[in-house]
This record gives C-alpha cells, structure tokens and sequence, in this order.
C-alpha cells in the first residue's frame, strides 16, 4: 500500500484530500544514496528543491496554503531525478526567546505535521535543522565573506531596531545574522530552487550574492546560487484583522484556523471572521478585505480550483447570505483538512515512528550537507 | 622510550630541551575515554585548560615564550585528572583572507610544531577546531543569547571600524562575531581554566558572561564560566621596532625570529636586532626598548632562568659590549630552540603521523564537545 503510494504521483494530494488512507505511514527506507556531484554541475542536470518552516506551532491554514501544500505538490511531481530537502528549522526558531518544553513539542508536531499533509519521508528528506551540524559549520564560513553593512541594511534587521526606537544596542547577534544561516541552509544542500513567499525574497537574493561571492573568492563552482519558485497560492490574512496576514504569532487565536481545529471550532471562526456590513457578498481586496479573504480561503482550499475560474464562484455566490457564504467557507476549510487533521492525531502519538523518520531525514541531510562542505573546506584550505 | 618520556613528567621540558631524544614521537594511543559529566560539576572537580593558536604560519618565539612553552608546562605539570585541549584554530584563520594552498601547509605545520615542542597527544588533545562541528554549533547557539551592543563595544572591533575610518561596513560578519566563536571554543568542552595573554582577557570576560547568561536563562548549570590562568611569560618584542609586540603579519621578517629558525638565521637576525647609541648595556625598558627586549629574551629563554633572578643577568652583562651581548642573546636563543626545530623537520614530512595524531585529537575533541552538546541542546530544547 504505501508503495503504490509512492508511485501514484501527482494524483496523490487530491487523493489524500478526498480519501483517508488506511497506510498513509511510509515505510523507512534505510537504503539510500546520495546523488553524486557530477549529477549537479551542469545546467541541465536535476533539480534540488529546499525550504524551511519553523517548528513553532502546529501550522495555520496559511502555512498550508500559502506555503506546505506547494512543498506536497512540488514532491509529487517532480521527476524522479529531482532531490527534496523539507527542513524543520528549529536553529531559526531559537533567535527568540523559546521556552524549551514547548520547542522540544513543537519540533514533534511539526514533523508529524509534514507527514499529514503527504510529505513522504522515502521521496523527500524530511529532517530537523539542528541534527546537521554542516548547516552552522557554513554558515561560520559563510560569516568571514558576507559583510556587515548588507546584512544591516536587511528589510527585517531594519524593522527590528526601528522596534527598539532605532538601536539595536539590545538585539542578539543572532537576530543580525541569521541570514547567513538561512544562506548556509540552501548552499549546503546544493539547491537549485527554492520555493519563497516574498517576505524572503531578499533573503534569498542575499543567499544567490554569498555564493557567487565565495565562488569569485575562492576560484570554484562549488556553491550554486539557487533559483527562486515564486508559489502560485494565495497570502491567506487574518481572520480578525484581514489587512494583515495570518500569524502564528497573533495574540488571538480566533485570527487562525490551524490544522488541528476541529469542524467545530472551524465553523465557530469563521464565524466570528471580520467582515463588514455592506450587503451582499462581492470581492474587492480593497474595500472589503474581510469578505475578499474569506473567498480566496475558499477558492484555494478547494481541491476543485484548477477546473473553475475564482470569477465564476464570485459570481456563484453573489446573492448568498453571509451565513450561507460562512458556511461554505466552513465545509470547504474543513473538508480540505480533516484527512490532515485525522493523520496527524495519529501520526503525533507514534513516537517511535517520528523518530526514525527524523533519524533517516538526519541521515540523508548529512550525507548531502557533508558532501558539500567537504568541498568548501577545500576551496577555503580548511581541509 | 615513548612511555619513558610520558612519564618523567615535569623534568620532560628541560630535558627536551638539553638533550635530542630519539623517539620523541608519542604512539597514537586509541583508547581514550571521555571523562565522566560528574567529574567537572563540583567545585573540586579536576580542571580542564583549554587554549587555542591560529595555524598562520610558523611560530615565532613570541609564541613561544608568551604561550606555547606554557602550554608546555601546564601538561608537564599537570594532575593526572586534569584535561589539557589544545585547538589550532583555523575557523579563526578564516576571519581574515588567507590563500587556500597557504592555510592547508599551515595546518600541518603547526601541528608539528605543537608537537615539536613537546606536547604528547596521548596526554594532551591537540585538535584542528574546523574537524570538530559542535564549536560553530555551539557558537550559534550562544549567537542567540550575546547582544551586539555589547560585540560591538570589543576593543578589538572598535580599532577595526576605526581603521575603516569609523564605518563598519565593508567589515565580514566575522570579524564582529568571532568572539562569540572563541567563547564557544572555551565553553564546548566545558574548560575550567583558559592560559591567556593580557590581549584576551577582554574575550574570556565575554565567553564568562555569555556562560552566566545561558545558564541563567535556561536555569541550568550546563556551562561553565572558565577562569583565566595569567601566564607568567613575558611579551616579547618585535626586533626591529621594540615597541610593538613580536608578530606573524609584521611585514619585515627580521622583525621575528622564527622556532625554525637556523642558528645563522637567528644571530643575523639579533645582530640587527634596532638597539641604540647609548654605551653599555642597560635594562630600561622606557629608553632603552630594544636592548631591554633583548634582555627579556635572553632571560626567559634561559633554561635556567627559574634558578636565577633577572636583576643579576643585568648585573652580570652591564660591562658587556653590545656585539658580545647580542652573541650570548643568540647563542641562548639557539640553545632553547635548536632540539624543536631538528624535531620539527623530521616531524613536518612525516605526513601519516601527522595524520593520525589529527585524527586522534579530533575524535577525543569531539567526544568532549559532543557530550557538551547534547546538554545545550537539551536544555534549550532543540533535542
């Protein structure tokens, strides 16, 4: 069963979507190889895809939408040439404060998540940040060419002292260069694409400028400077506040839909969702931001999306209620989530099972990770 | 013979200095066990001394008399409890632009010389930092715990950002955070007590700080903050310009006597060694930096000089003619170096043995630092 899973290919999103599958665990597969170097240094050879999310939390609806579907969808279908790299990037997530307890049951859910939503550990390597130590090795290289003045002119390094009435006298040193890490984090896998929002843009474009930068340095290819996947879902907002997008961080838990909720508390947000008091349901981002989002919630979080056009549901809809509206958002969220959320109940309970799925994930990563920092160390005279 | 010499203990120094030893390579001993976490948490535990040298070439007799010869001592004169690690640390190397072919044969060779001058690493852990990853692990850890307020008050980084006339700018991220780096040196394996010239004492003040500050925030006892062991050694002088400290990157290499050097090389060098045209010879460090230089040279090489008081050499040599001074400067400085450099031109082409020793000390380097680890780890809870 969990082989013809793995085989199914790019029919298995809707199908999880619409069918709960009794075998949706995929067996560990301890053989495993890692691609070889010349499969990576031509312009015409496979792909390696990698991204991150923190393990903060169980992941909201716009995670899902905005980001981690676009991970399953871009694993199953992918050629089979192409490697995965899906990290939980737990180094990232101790640049504030954590309380440890809660990181060490974020880190868990969160793989377990990955797993629900159709991650497959045997296609794509799925593995926690902290267990490949490559990661801060290069991002230590990585620190003696990047300079201070880019990283200090960083969009969210920025906003950051603006926050401390513009001195950053108090500010950690992680917060300051963390880029480098997350630059470490795709060069040290090789990555040729990077699916990014565009709260990272810069980020990346950081990343693309060390590499080039080191490889001018130190007269090699070693380092690729990665491509971006610009993600073709939506910016899901705020429940409460539909001018800003949807947090994990948000005081008010009403403002998110995670997961994990169940129908009840799906229908009960949405219900309480902001909208406003002009009559009928219509979608205009601008005036009616409350409204626009709760269509595009529903638009995306429909399986059936690529066979209709977003006007036509407009249309649809147009001489709905708000409580008829509300409910479709309900049933769509929920039906677009209960497989998910049933996998997860199950998956977040198998311990044993997520750690040798995070054990066979760290394995891999290492194995790629190591591969390039042996050849970096080189370039550098390190080895 | 090897064992012989392991166990004369304090005399080892002096006798590797007075007599040319045949076996003075140590076998590589593979069983070493790491010392046990209750060892090191009460307050009459057994120390662990840690220091580190930047493999940047040869080292000169600064080095030497200012730390390496202390390093010496200290595992000469060591409990038989007490854990002594040794770091060429070539992640520090980095912060500046070295030429790759350059750093590698700098590598080898001050692992030669560490051993030349008489460190046994079956008793002390002689180690490259970049082969033992939780260093730059742990440094980004404690990244999220030091503010850059207080990196960028560091004398060290101030004089840097003044000779870039006040901007910070095109300055590496790693010359503003490689404090944090060495911190974690210090701390990865849990040092009780670090040698350290009076240039340093500013960073260990840091690594203490950030230790306090970890362990408070995360309520645990994981780190310990390291006294200082101030080295009895005097700061030699450069030859040519006797107010500035003896260094590698002195662009005139008369300035420095080299532990390879020849004896020839080393009386050239002394001959024109800047002294001045007072008559006599005098120890007046304020007028007369260059003859008192000479003076600390030829008192600190002495074999001998814990047997005699300074104050008497001075006494002895008033009535001296300055050629005559400086051949007995030369003559002592060959005499303490000869029998390290025959050892170290006979150890720098044994390459396998070089490479086991490597080895060796990278695998007990990661044993210490790994234990260390995986308790940060734990008490932050990434793991």
């Amino acid at each position: 069963m969990s082989l013809r899973l793995c085989a199914v290919g790019r029919e298995t999103t809707k199908q999880l979507l619409l069918q709960r599958l009794p075998a949706y665990k995929f067996r560990v597969d301890a053989a495993w190889k890692t691609r070889s170097r010349s499969q990576s240094t031509t312009a015409t050879s496979p792909k390696t895809i990698f991204s991150g999310i923190q393990p903060t939390g169980v992941p909201h609806l716009g995670n899902y939408l905005g980001a981690l579907r676009e991970w399953v969808n871009l694993q199953d279908n992918a050629t089979t040439d192409t490697t995965l790299i899906y990290s939980l990037v737990d180094l990232h997530a101790i640049t504030i404060r954590q309380d440890p307890k809660q990181l060490r049951q974020w880190k868990k859910e969160s793989l377990a998540m990955l797993l629900a939503i159709g991650l497959d550990p045997n296609r794509s390597i799925i593995f926690h940040q902290s267990d490949v130590p490559a990661h801060a090795e290069l991002m230590w290289i990585l620190s003696c060419q990047a300079s201070t003045g880019y990283l200090g002119r960083m969009t969210q390094w920025k906003d950051k002292t603006a926050n401390e009435k513009g001195s950053s006298e108090k500010l950690k040193l992680g917060l300051f260069s963390y880029p480098v890490l997350q630059a470490a984090d795709v060069l040290v896998h090789r990555t040729t694409h990077v699916p990014v929002g565009h709260d990272q843009a810069q980020h990346l474009e950081f990343a693309r400028e060390v590499a080039n930068g080191f490889n001018h340095t130190f007269e090699t290819d070693v380092l690729f400077a990665p491509e971006t996947i610009i993600s073709p879902a939506k910016r899901v907002m705020s429940l409460t506040d539909p001018v800003a997008k949807m947090s994990k961080s948000h005081a008010n838990p009403k403002s998110r839909i995670l997961l994990t909720d169940s129908e009840e508390v799906i229908r009960s947000k949405v219900k309480a969702a902001v909208t406003d008091s002009i009559d009928g349901i219509t979608y205009d981002p601008e005036r009616r931001p409350g409204v626009s989002n709760l269509f595009d919630i529903l638009y995306h979080a429909d399986p059936r999306r690529n066979d209709h056009d977003q006007a036509e549901l407009v249309k649809d809809l147009q001489g709905s209620s708000m409580r008829i509206f509300k409910d479709r958002v309900a049933d769509t969220v929920n039906a677009a989530i209960k497989d998910i959320r049933a996998r997860y109940e199950d998956l977040v309970h198998d311990e044993g099972y997520l750690q040798d799925v995070a054990e066979q994930g760290a394995r891999k990563a290492n194995e790629s990770a190591a591969a390039t920092l042996r050849e970096v160390k080189n370039a550098v005279g390190l080895a």
